[in-house]
């Protein structure tokens, strides 16, 4: 298979290249915001379509991308709360209704959210409310689409390789790495199911 | 208690209105985009700002209001399904996130989504994600809100006086009446539970 990671210089998403990318069984296709073989704003629409027009067909699409806003809701504003709305999740949305009419038949389309769709954390109020979203757009959309096209989405706890960064947000939260995360994709790309959440080390 | 109902022209806002008003427990405050004894752009945080500052403190927030995009997954772009986004998700929070500040202590905030957000239907998907990304922000937002302020959402099936407009996109839904849904807002309202989602008729 021919296969797009977008975020794939993320800790996720080089998890995601290396695993699907290990024995030649697939072709993978690195995109990042400034790194890999493609670069794309998943916030601008036209960049999103230039990229799929230069990478041309392919038979699966992973994004593992998507920034969110952090902060108390005390002090919140919905300028604050718009950022996580416009990137993490209309940027992976704009990425599957862009990506579907690049899709050969029967291919996939597999989206991140992570723990905290389930599970509020202080600050995360935003985090929360755009993971439900995007795994609500899933579970719709894979009635909807087309020529056996398939999409769902992988929610993974905090990786371990995070901890340094984002542990003391996790307080008593197990961690995983991104290395077991990266299986969940493997199981969307190459499995038969759809509009599912695979939740990971929770 | 003083009630700021947004949204109280739409047929759910004024059953909800009706139903708390009825024998003069309640002053209830009507809010409307065109109609209401205020008017409002749930989508401009200078008109909700506006909204408060002339009502002042309140004891209770009920939003019954914000438009979707419905068409189908295929030709859906980024652009509509932000319209969604933008207005019923978005514009609710920005109720929620402005409107903390103007409740009295041990106040509430019930917004409203509706089935599609457990049960897709064609074109649904925006609805879909809109509404968990709503519930989302609920569940999360009940833990941090402070001065004992709560917050919860009324999740209605289809309403039987929709079912003339809406009914062939909800083959098979049973509905109910305005005025059974606007019982869970008062179940809100007056209860002491936080970061609930009140189904109704599903």
């Amino acid at each position: 298979m021919k296969i797009v990671v977008i975020g794939a210089s993320g800790t996720v998403g080089r998890a995601v290249a290396d695993e699907l990318g290990r024995g030649d069984t697939h072709e993978i296709v690195r995109v990042g915001r400034t790194r890999g073989d493609y670069q794309v704003d998943i916030t601008d629409t036209d960049s999103v379509s230039a990229l799929f027009e230069k990478i041309g067909r392919v038979d699966a699409i992973v994004s593992a991308t998507g920034s969110l806003f952090f902060g108390p809701v005390s002090k919140m504003t919905a300028a604050d709360f718009n950022v996580g709305l416009q990137d993490k999740l209309l940027g992976q949305i704009r990425l599957a209704l862009v990506g579907q009419h690049y899709l050969n038949d029967g291919g996939s389309i597999t989206l991140t959210t992570g723990i905290l769709a389930d599970e509020p954390i202080a600050q995360g109020a935003n985090a929360t409310a755009v993971n439900a979203g995007i795994e609500g757009f899933v579970r719709a959309a894979a009635f909807e689409l087309e020529r056996g096209i398939r999409i769902n989405v992988v929610s993974p706890t905090v990786l371990t390789e995070s901890l340094d960064v984002f542990g003391s947000f996790f307080a008593g939260f197990e961690s995983v790495p991104a290395a077991r995360a990266a299986m969940a994709y493997r199981r969307s790309v190459e499995g038969i199911q759809s509009g599912r959440v695979y939740r990971v080390g929770y």
